[in-house]
């Protein structure tokens, strides 16, 4: 039974994170926005008979389930296909690393959108060029330095972030490491030198063979100014 | 063994959730930042034996675990206290729910700090105010009405989140609740008659022996202006 993944079509946002533990996992899945129009995506998020309608996208669809949440949606995702190790502590490590994830990714959005998703961009400029700069060389640098703590402090190996193995938190390391770069090539060509196990992880996983073969493919949607990680000049520096 | 909580002492904060829920369970707990001092939450926060630091406090510590990010917590503790139907369904749904209120919480923070925690309230005012109304005028209703939802579409009760019987959802909806109405009492006097299902999971969870006990003790921090639900009246309307 193939995965039903809801998420916006035009931009990768929190549904990228999901779309790269499909692809590693090697699933059938349809990226229903995508594939079938945003009006697919909006009826199967809010219709009346779905017990368990979700906030917001994404949300996966699996036979009867509908589970919303990225990091939720990975845990689902991870026990099945061998994306997280089994033991409970080990689940839950992995859990923690996502959701820590979660929050960089919160306010990688803010950055943009200080004042909120409800205003555009272009009414909050000198209110985001504030944050950026706090974002840019206090925050990047606390995520980057605690995510190459934690590679340090590995028991198994630096290469992973959980035990000996990839795990979804990895993958999600990779994207996130992809979209700071894309959004602020200044600040992390500056700050990236520092943190060799954090891009270790990044490199290991784009050379996987599923992942070079999906980054490679029409199904990776471009980074884009949609999104979470937006290239904004006046906010990189 | 009793489990140790490590959290700012003089905040309820995303630690309250966690708090919620070792009260209801009934379990000895040593609330180490209020019992034992800030210094020796820094010291297990990260020390160097730690394998897995947390980025930021909640974390619980249990014989040897150290678990971090509140939902993460309190799934941990659910499924140990019965806060939690044991499906695996019910448990993400349940899951699902408290990552939506992780998500409100973090917004209802961001209203005092739209320009992030590393300024002060009194140097982001004016953009205070203007966040502050899209949020009580469009998220504080875009969220009460999901959680009036999920509440009408429970098929088993409209009393509860998820299933038939209290989980940690309805807790951290309690607290939710108690929290918008300290720090947005005329917003939420106006809104709040719309929601009467969300109303009544707060009230019948303060209503709980366990609960009404804590809430009257010393144990239980009052709301106040460091924390994460605060009353600026300029910001209420």
């Amino acid at each position: 039974m193939a995965y039903e993944l809801y998420y916006w079509p035009g931009i990768q946002g929190r549904g990228e994170f999901v779309r790269l533990a499909l692809e590693e996992a090697g699933v059938d899945y349809v990226d229903v926005g995508r594939q079938q129009g945003a009006e697919a995506l909006m009826r199967m998020w809010d219709g009346p008979g779905i017990d368990t309608p979700s906030f917001a996208p994404p949300f996966l669809k699996h036979g009867k389930r509908i589970i919303g949440q990225t990091a939720n949606i990975l845990a689902y995702l991870g026990e099945r296909h061998g994306l997280v190790p089994k033991s409970e502590a080990a689940r839950l490590w992995t859990q923690q690393i996502q959701l820590t994830v979660a929050d960089l990714v919160t306010e990688a959005h803010d950055v943009h959108h200080p004042l909120g998703g409800d205003f555009y961009y272009e009414d909050q400029k000198p209110e985001a060029k504030r944050r950026a700069k706090v974002f840019r060389e206090v925050r990047i640098p606390r995520y980057l330095e605690w995510f190459e703590t934690i590679l340090t402090r590995n028991p198994k190996t630096d290469k992973h972030l959980v035990g000996a193995r990839l795990s979804y938190a990895d993958l999600s390391l990779f994207q996130v490491v992809a979209g700071l770069r894309y959004a602020f090539p200044k600040a992390m060509a500056r700050v990236q030198p520092e943190y060799e196990r954090v891009i270790g992880v990044h490199d290991s996983v784009a050379a996987r063979a599923r992942i070079k073969a999906y980054l490679a493919s029409n199904r990776r949607i471009a980074f884009n100014e949609d999104g979470i990680f937006r290239h904004y000049p006046e906010l990189d520096g």
